[in-house]
């Protein structure tokens, strides 16, 4: 059997670049050996051991998960909404296709039901057979796993009064490609006919605020419009770029302060607590001054 | 006149990997221009114009400082002890030749002297030729600059108690080359010794969260043999390994709480804020058990 090869790992690095979305910089991971690579139905799907950060997901050339680094995005993107409501029963996972997310949501004795809407099956057989430690979730009875588009799944349960959520997380890969329609307003308008009253909504923002803080302002213009309550708030990540990740944080009650931890935190976590869950709320002056003003 | 070149950059790109501290990554920047490189005495100076993060500074293969984001490195090194300290007067700079540091010292009214103690001249002479922007603390009138080794100069004032500190910030490179002494306890007891009794240390620990953690706690329990209060706080710059870097702040008198802005924070900061003075002490959970238990 022939090596396998990928024309963005040369020399034995993968290099991550991107002109569009960060331009001038790159990131390397040094590879162990090629595990898989192919174009699904709606993008190209590498996944590659690396040598210091276990396992690499990259979509469309853009790292999605290491196994060393994962946990500090999963657990945000999933704890501080989930913490922050009162009492979240019912939660909706737009992508998040590897099932990280997943784990981190059954953690939560609270919750009941965790659907899980991802257009891609291919991603979620590839986190079963080379991310086991994210991919062990979909064995949980609370999770339903719906293989369609976000979008079109969010407009068919839009008039449906049995079919609304406390929390929902948007982890998609970014605006290019399948996941374009995440980031513009009539999908928002969509999450916030999905909510219940108390409901909070966090999104991959795609961004950091080092990178294009335009962009960011722009996106949390977009869910102003619709929603009372729009924080953005981080988590650090080495693995993508720029070492960090926005999320927004959207919140339909303006009664519940979503910068906080609402409900005691017990539970095994790696990255949050309820200190972190404040402090990644606070932003250096001149994007505070940017986003907050 | 031919065009420059180095070992470090291939087809337009800079390329920033290294074995021995961040095993399996790299980091990239695109080159526009070199414009200058050599050998001086101590160290293997780089200097080239990026096309995205302005002139970039680059001793032995390591990134130093981008125009782009060195101020959020300079103004936490700087303001975090400086508005910790009651009435900082008094502050020395191991280091830190790049002048970026002392431009946010003397922003400080309190401060009336900052000595500034540089091994490597052509590290100011480059600066004020290629980063006007750090260099430009040069001309004030507060500052004054020792070409000496840092470990030296405390030896040499060791029993001279006109030559106290209230803040001493060591802005170096990483261990290995002429910085190697300031990550030992040798050096924080001569620190300890040029302190006044209220006085506070900072340092670049080479290191993050997200690389060698035993690192980075074998320093601060370098560091608590010999002061009260020791703590790790960290701030996010893209450029810098993982997109971090964390600072061991030591203070003299168990008293005076380092963790927070301890006078009115006046001043224009593109970072420093007091909020995220405080924040930037809030670790990750994994990170917080390692460091503070």
């Amino acid at each position: 059997m022939s090596e396998l090869t990928h024309p963005l790992i040369i020399d034995g690095w993968f290099r991550e670049i991107s002109d569009e979305y960060f331009p001038g910089q790159g990131f390397m991971l040094k590879v162990e050996k090629i595990l898989y690579c192919s174009k699904s139905k709606f993008q190209d799907i590498l996944v590659f051991k690396s040598t210091n950060f276990g396992n690499v997901l990259v979509l469309d050339g853009i790292i999605q998960v290491t196994e060393r680094d994962e946990f500090a995005y999963q657990e945000m993107i999933s704890h501080i909404p989930l913490f922050a409501h009162p009492n979240p029963e019912r939660v909706l996972v737009i992508g998040g296709g590897d099932g990280g997310v997943l784990r981190e949501i059954i953690k939560h004795d609270n919750v009941k039901e965790a659907i899980l809407v991802e257009i891609d099956d291919m991603v979620i057989q590839l986190s079963k057979k080379y991310l086991p430690n994210m991919s062990k979730s979909y064995e949980n009875e609370k999770v339903k796993v719906v293989l369609d588009d976000g979008f079109k799944y969010l407009k068919e349960i839009h008039d449906k009064d049995d079919m609304k959520f406390d929390v929902i997380i948007t982890d998609s890969s970014d605006p290019e490609g399948p996941a374009e329609a995440f980031f513009q307003q009539g999908y928002f308008n969509l999450l916030n006919n999905a909510l219940n009253k108390d409901g909070i909504v966090i999104s991959m923002a795609s961004e950091n605020i080092w990178l294009n803080l335009n962009n960011l302002k722009n996106l949390k213009n977009v869910c102003e419009n619709i929603f009372p309550i729009v924080k953005t708030c981080y988590c650090t990540i080495p693995s993508y770029t720029s070492g960090q990740i926005s999320l927004m944080v959207c919140g339909k009650n303006k009664e519940i302060d979503i910068t906080k931890a609402n409900r005691e935190v017990k539970g095994e976590f790696k990255y949050y607590n309820s200190k972190i869950h404040e402090a990644s709320f606070i932003l250096p002056t001149w994007a505070d001054e940017m986003l907050n003003n």
